[in-house]
Parts: structure tokens; C-alpha cells; sequence
């Protein structure tokens, strides 16, 4: 926690950062759920320049195609070295992801470890995702 | 994770593979639920050649037949030479047992190891399942 | 798992047999809801034989009757010798229950020690259940 | 379990039994909801005369008034050498923590240590419970 | 648990007391939720003068601000000398967060450390809360 | 936690109450090992008045006899109304089933619930109990 | 916990019924261990006749013979009808194990599920059993 | 994390700061062991200003004297304004209570929660500890 | 559990099956421990044809060479298509890893899925263990 | 898992690279034991590039100086950017900090996730390590 402000450079860190291309496979079957999770994910504070780590669980029902699972963790390794705050690893990441394969719906979650005591979370979604939706009890 | 593209024919392996019958039972009781948990399964996957490994759950209401356990275990097993992707296990296994034991409702979901970091799970559905469905707890 | 056929001798097995009375209280408040667990049930798998072991866990809201714990654990009991299936222990427990203490609804579910790698639950209901129904955390 | 038969009288056990008042102060905020946790319960069984014990979670909604915890506490202590069903405790707590705080709505429930491997819950409640009600996941 | 009455000024205590000031920093992004939980929060009770301790659990959905976490940890870092109630710490949280953010919607939980064998959770809401709403099961 | 001094009438209450017959049952082998948990354990606070819980767990190598398991569950049980410090429980607990029992050896330790938020264990032993000695990992 | 007396005759119940041959078949290597752990033994009290429940667990160094699995579960399974004590359960155990694979030392513990609320664990051993012996942590 | 050097006084803060005194009682009985667990411990870090927070451990074997619980409570409290690192709490800890307590051997252990990413447990003794000491399974 | 009796054709089986070649790298220190854990072994019940599933965990102190992870991995896997009884599972991995990397000492133990009910684990060792060895608790 | 040969660079890989200055402050007392967790381990495979991640505990008696915390922890960051095998990281560390601080005894633990479905553990050791040595049960 490095003293200074908090600047709009900051806020917008990483958001534009070019990041490996996604691929994706034609599906197979109609309307069914995927979960992926990927719980070795670290990126960079665009504050205080450390590591910040954390787990990214991502659920969707695919259209037309399935995100292909090698391209997509060359794709969240890439975080790597990107200042970027959690908040908007989890919104890019659900905006590259629903590009890169058009699904029906898709929720993504981030849950980031403790910086200063306080543990944080973020979740965005996009389409129509289910009332009773819920991320399987299998991710911790 | 073997390099190479990923093709059609890996999509689709494993499909038409031929596998041990079902058998069912006359259903002896109306509209109740059968669990089943199978945390054995291991298939390969087409790509890399090398084995997967997971969990299958399925949850269903018999209409009128019960799934035989011993002949579901034979058909579960025999995927450990089956070249398939998991999201096809997960459909191919519904579409197999939905059609062997026609019930009002089925959920079949996959719950597979990290590969590369990563875990897995799919879950697909027949019929119409209720709107507060979960598998039991006590299925971890 | 024994050789030879799965017959329907087999599958009505232990739907008849005798079983000790249940007794009831009268239920001193209206509009609540009971749970009780056994955890030590065990039966015999009436085509190999062999011992089967699990818990059965209830829920219900009375009417008029409570359901007394003394009988019902000697009712319970009972089925140390009883050859029969457990989707019909669940649903055969369920129709007893019901018919000795008449409840608003009633939920059975019974969960069974893995045999062949597999795990099984089954679950019965009578009545109007709610439809945000769960058995409590405290059961495992 | 001490023999002979269960009768009317011990099913009344410990309903009119004289306890500790209830206090209460005013609420300082509308609409938010208090969460009370007691894992030490103990009471008597009015057939055997042993002890039995438990845990009794209550969560309401205060309207005017908040449930005081020292007065609470001793109300929960005094159950001690009181003869009484749990199924009645549940009910009978509720009884008296409503008339006692007036609250927009209350559950009350208790969770009993296994007595002849039987385990048993009981929930009861008051006014218009959220429909998704549920105890915090904190309560074990 | 000091002897004597409790005081409408032990009621209202703390609700005034200056707190460090929130901060926040423009969101980037549309609808989406953020979850910080806090363990570490201490307050003094206005009673026993001794220390309470807890946890805090917040949820919003920010609308176009979000809350700057240093500042947010210094705020509740203040509590440390303030003799306060527990309801009230969660019902302040809540009053001081939503006016310092204007959220879409906000809920704030505080599970405190059992006093006299009681456990006491709160929680509070501001606007349009989800439906189905839960804290992330992260959140132990 | 009343105030007060703490005096040596309270420092030896509970160390003479009579309490009920230990019994024993004659031992069919020589040189084993049995453990018993008692999860259910109450006494009164000789200071407070308040009641105290915990669990007294024992394990001992019989010589000639065995702890009857009824008759130790009673003198257990007895303890509901004496005033005794933990400290103290568990000393005379151990000298009341030695002089009963004669064993080789035997350890009994007392796990208390947390009072002011400290949580108190004693452990006393008698004989030459074994250098390697643990309770079983069963006992939580 | 049925009335009356504890008798010799109780004491020595199930020592001498007869069970199930044990087999074994010849150990291909030296020195090394074995571990069987069998969660689903069943007995009878002899004194109340109603079942007891537990897990029997044995850990052994074969000499030349290893125990074999099969004719090992019928043998336990055998107790299912034998009024014996869990002390003699584990003795009597230890004995016939012993005699039919003459192993270089083994270990046989027994954890019973609660009667009265007390849980109950008996260990027994033959040889010279390493100084630093312990079950495996994976039996729970 | 504050920036600047680690000085000598940040080194010594704290431990000749002045605490409330210790109190005793006698020991009724020879040759056993107390536990005492304190997880709501706090103290300030000299360098960062900021709190601490931890758990302390301690066990020891009465000589004459044992250790007053409210008293006790009374000297952890007092740390909450302290300003002292964490290997010093322990080892001040173990020093003033041998002082007041003159046992056979004490251990004490302080377990305290991450601080940038990184857990810190300290543990000082006193005395001929027992070459196979540990703290209780329970402490966890 | 097919029918038919135990031969020492099937006790041998798999202890000369050919596996892929170990392979090593020349360790960098001295004297330090290495752990390696596969949880997902599996290979085939010599008397059922049925798959088996386990764990296979190994620790060792190299000499010069420590075993190359990927190697081990293929090794591993190789069993996959072979009959072997567990017990010569463990104790082949042994002799096939002490032969290939030369080690200080080796323990090499397998953790067995449970068949009819029965939990199995090996466990085998070369060279001079330390005495205080044991598996890190990492290990489940 | 890339392809191609384990070649003599990778296995010295990032044991000579420069890493942050670790530095120290004087003990203030003596014979005591402090552990450090640190959960947020990554470094490079210097075989495939990818990051591996892991913990490393360390356990220590000081001698005059203990380590910073703030610079042991820019040390562990330090990393991040090095290719090295974990065999070497517990070692290398174990070696920087031994020359840093000059402890009476110190033992470093690594714990590395699965690659390839093997999970690998290292421990190395410096000093007179006591004979019972263990981590610390809070270190999972």
C-alpha cells in the first residue's frame, strides 16, 4: 500500500493491455454448462507495482462454440505482468471471453487474496444468465 | 497439452464409440429422485493421448424404469479407452441414459481434474428439471 | 454383485415385509418443522445378499402427530434383516411414516454407502413441500 | 430410554415452567436483521430424566425492539432443570422471545445431540419469513 | 458482562463518533458486484468497556463509484476505540458506505465472536437487493 | 465472570461431593488400550454459578478390569450440579477411576468451551503411561 | 441400555462363536506394511441386543502371508449376528488375524459409534510393533 | 508496510511497557497439564502503527501455583495499545507468566495473521519441556 | 469380486510387466527430502479384471540423482493396462525407483479406493529411514 | 511439458541470479522458534517457461539476528521473474537465508502445485534440528 493517490490512470490500468488471442471449437451438443476454473491467476497492483493473486472462475452456456482450454490459459498467464486492479481483470475478462465465443450467457468471478487484511471479489455477467444460478460447490 | 491444432475429429471423438448396454428395472414407487455418483471415470483425452480424470453425478426421476447399477458401472468403465473430450462425456452420458431409461427429468455433471492448472466442469440436462434443482451435499 | 438376472422378485423384495408399529404424540404447537437423522441403517441387498449400509434423514411438518423416537428407531431397526433395494427403503419409509403420523408433507431421502465405486441417494416426498425445501446443514 | 409409555404429561412437560424475563432495548435502525447463536442448550428429557443437549439458533427482524443478550442468556440457562421436549423448547422459545420483542418476524431453530443414534432438528416460526430465508452459513 | 441497566446512551453509543473518510474511485465498468470481507474488525462493547471483536462482510453493486479499499481499511481500523454495539456497527457500516458510494445496492453482514456462549450476527441492506441473494461461499 | 476473590473455598469445591459408583467388569485380555469421549460433560462454576461444558476424554490400559461404560456415564452426568473448577474435574475424575479400576496407566484430559474467549484444557495422568502416548485422532 | 446386571456371561459373549475361515495368500516381499481399514462392522450388544456400529481398522507387517480381502470382509461381515463387546470385538480380532497370517506384528483398533453419548476405542496389538507406529492419516 | 529503517527501539518497544498484574491460586493437585488458548489477541506493530492480530497458545505444568483465568484475560488485553512485535509478545508472555507462576516448564506459542502475504508464528519455553511435547489437537 | 480362487499366477501378476525407463538429473545439494504425490494412479485388479484407483505417494532423500517428473509421470501411467495386486504395486515402484535414482532412503505408499467396502494402503521402504519419518501433511 | 532433453542449464537454473538483499534485526531474547509461511510462491520452470507456484515455510531458532520480514518478503517476490526448479528454490533459499541470518538450527519446506497431476514437495535442513521437529499444525 504505497502512499499517493489514487489516479484515473490507475483506475485504468490493463484494460487495454494486448493479451493472447482466444480460441474456441464448434460445439458439440446444444444447451448445456461449462465451468472453468483457474486458480493460479496473478496480475500486478497499478498502485503499489506487487503481485496481486488470486482465482478466476468462469460458467457459461456455449452457442456455437466451446473456449478452447490451452489458448485460454496462455490467455490468463498473459496477466502476468499487467497492472491491472481486480475489479477490472474480471469485467475484461468476461468482455474477451464473450467476444472471443458469443455465448448464450457467461458469469465470471474473481476472489483475490488478502491485500492489508481484506480479502475482495468481484463478479460480472453478461446475457441471460439464470435466476438460481450458482457456481458449482466443487470450486472450494 | 501436445502441440498441433485442434480439429474437427478431436471435437468429435468418441462419439460414436460403442459402449456396454444399460439395463433398467421396472420402477417400483411414482415421482421420487435417484442420485448415483460415480467418482471413478477416466476416459482419454483426444488430443494429447493422455488419461483424464473425474466424477460423474447424474440425478433423475424415473418414469417407469430404474438404471441398473451393475450394467452403469460396466458402461462408465468402459470409457477408460475411449478417446473423448469432457463436455462430451458429460452430454454423450445424458443422451445415453436418457434414452435407455426415458425419466421425467435428468442432470448429468462432470466434475474433472486440473489439466495445465485448470479444472473443469460441465453439466447438461433432459426433461424439466426443477427450477430449485442441486445435486445432494453429500456429493462434496 | 453377484452373478445372474435382476428380477422382479428382486425388485419388490422387502415392500411387504413386516416391520414394528410406529407411535405418535400429539403435537403441542401448530406450523412447524421436524428433522431427524439415523445414521446407522442397514439393510441386505436382496440379490447379493450382502449387507448394504446408509443414513436416512426425514423432514415433516406435523398436522396432529409427532412421530415418536423410540418406535421409530425400532422400526428402523428392523430392516437389519430386510432384503430390499434402497429406492424402495426410501420410498417404503416414506409411505409408512406418512400413513402412521399423517404430516402436512414429508420429505425421506437416504443416502447409501458406495458399492462398485458407486455412491447412491434416493429421495421421496409426500405432500405440499415448500418449494425452497432443504434438509438442514447439521446433517453432514 | 427408560421404558413404559409416553403420555400426555410428558408431552406438556416444561411448557408453563416459570423462566427468567426477557429484556429488550429499543432499536436504533429499521429493517436489518440479528442473527443469536446458543451452542449450550441443555434441558431434561421428561421421560428418561437424562439431559439432553443442543444448539438454538434464532434469527428475526426486529420491529421496536432488540432481544437483550445477558437477560436471553439467562432465559437459555434456565432451561437446565427444566423437563421438556426439544420439539417443545423450539416452539416454546419462540413463543416467549416474540411476545418478549415483537419482532417483524423470528425463527427459531434447535439442533439436538443423538440420543439412541437418532438426531434430531426442529424449526419453528413466526410472521412473514423472507422466502429465502436461511441461517447464516457461520452456524456450522 | 458488568452489572447494572442497559441505557438508551449504551443503545446509541458510537452511532456519532467521526470516523476516518471513505474514498472512492470512478468504476469502469456496468453491473457488476464486489464483495470485501474484513476479519479483523474490533470495537469496544458500551457496557462491559471490553472489546468485541468480528467480522465484516459487504456486497455492492457499484453504480458509478467504488469504494477505494485503504481508505475503507482505515475507516474500519477506527472502530478499534469506539464503544459501540454490534448492531449498530453493522447498520453504521452500512449508512457511512452507501452515502459514501451511492451503490445500487449494498449489504453488510458483521459475525462477531461469541459472548457468554452467544454468537451475534447482523446484517443490513440498502436498495434493490438481488432476489437471491447470498454472500460468496469464499466467505466461509 | 462475577467479582470478588477467588479463595480456597472455591479453589477446592467439588473435591469431596459424593458422586455416583464407579463399576467395572472383569477384563477377558491383557495388554490393550480404551479410550472413552465424554462430549457431554457439564459442571457449575464454583465462582460464577454459572454452568461450564466441555468434553473428558480418557484412555487406559485395564490390568484386571474394565470401566463399566452405564455406570460411568452416570458419574459423569453427576457432575451437572457440582461446583468445581476444570482443573480440578479432571484431577479427581482420574483419581476416582484409578482407585475404581486399577488400570496399568490412564490419561484423562478435559477440553472446555471458551469462557471471557479463553478456551482452558487440563490433562492429568497416572501410571507409566507410554512415551508415544496420543489420543486417537478420532477424538476431533 | 437395558436393566439389570452385568454379568460373566455378558462379558464373554461372541469369544468363541464361530466365524468365517480367514485366508491369506504368500507375500511377494519383505518387510513392509499393510494397511486395511473396514468402516462398516456391525455387532450386537449382548447386553441390550441392540446393534453396535464401527470402524474396525488393522495395520500389519506381513511375514509370509498376506491376508486376502475377500474371505478378510466375510469374516467381518459375520459379526452382523454376534453378541460380543467392542473390547472384545478388537481383541478377538487381533487373535484370529494373528493366527491365520502369522504376520511380524499388526495393530488392530476399533472406533464405535456413541451409546449414551459415549464414544468408545479400543486398541490392541501382538509383536514388536515399531516404536513410532501410528494408523495412516488417511484413515479419517 | 511503512517505509524507513527497523531501529533498536522499534526492536525493544513494548517490553517493559507496564501490564496488569497476574494472579495465582494453588494448585490442588501434582504433576498435570493446563492449556490455555487466547485467540483474540492484539497488539499494535511498532514500525507501521498499525494492529496486529493473533492467536496465543500456552501450556505448562503447575508447580504450586496456577494461573488465574480472569486475571490473565485482564494482562492479554492490556496488549491492544501496546506497541510490540510479535516474537517479543511471546517471549515477553512466557516471561512474566513464569514470573507469576514459577511452573514446572511453560510453552508458548503466538500464531498471527498474515501480514503482506506472509504468516508469522513464534514460540519460546521455559523449563524441562517433555521431549515429545505438542499443543493440544483441539487448539486449531 | 468374481468367484474363482486366488492363484499365484495372479499373486505375480505385473511384477515383470515392462514400464517406460525412469529417468534422472543430477541433484544440486545435499542431504534434503523430496515428496512426490500421484493421486491418480490406477491400474487393474489381476483377479476381477476391474480397475483399481489410488494414490501413490513417495518421499526420498537423494544421492546424486533425483528422478525427472515427467519420466516418473509416464512411468506411472504405464500401469494403467497392467494386473497387479496393490500390495506389489508399492513395492514394485520401489525397487523400479531405488534401482533407477540410487537413493539415500526411499518410502514409497499407496493409498487404494475402497473395494466391497474395504479401504487398503501399502506401504514400503529402503535404506535407513529417519525414525521421526513421516508423510507431509500436505498429503490430504 | 515441452518437449526435448533435461539438459545440465536447466537443472543450475537460477541458482546464481541475483535476488534482493535480505536483512536483519538483533534478537531480543534466546532459544526460541520462528516460523514464516509464505503462500504466494511463483517462479519460472526453467524447462517449459511456465510459472510454477507453491509455499515455502521456514522454521528457525535464531542466534543473534532474526529476519526482516519486510525484505524476506522482497526476496520471495524476487522470484517471480526466475527460472528455477523447486528442488533448487527450498534449497537456494535455504542457504540465503542460513548466510543472512546465521540461525542456530533452520529448516525450509516447499509445497508446489500439481504439474502434470504430481504434486512435489521439498524440505531441506541447516543445523541441529531437533529430533521431534515439526511445522507448525497452522500451516495446513
Amino acid at each position: 500500500m504505497a502512499g499517493g493517490k489514487y489516479t484515473e490512470k490507475h483506475a485504468q490500468s490493463g484494460l487495454k493491455t494486448k493479451l493472447p488471442k482466444l480460441e474456441t471449437f464448434p460445439s458439440q451438443f446444444p444447451n448445456y454448462e461449462i465451468t472453468i476454473s483457474y486458480p493460479e491467476f496473478t496480475s500486478i497492483c497499478p498502485k503499489t507495482g506487487l503481485p496481486d493473486f488470486g482465482s478466476i472462475h468462469l460458467k457459461y452456456m456455449p452457442n456455437q462454440k466451446c473456449l478452447e482450454l490451452k489458448a485460454l490459459k496462455m490467455y490468463m498467464l498473459a496477466y502476468r505482468d499487467v497492472g491491472i486492479f481486480y475489479e477490472n481483470v474480471v469485467n475484461r475478462v468476461l468482455q474477451d471471453l464473450v467476444k472471443a465465443s458469443d455465448p448464450m450467457w457467461m458469469v465470471v468471478k474473481g476472489v483475490f487474496n488478502a491485500r492489508g487484511g481484506m480479502l475482495g471479489i468481484a463478479q460480472a455477467q453478461y446475457g441471460k444468465v439464470p435466476t438460481n444460478f450458482s457456481f458449482p460447490s466443487e470450486l472450494k
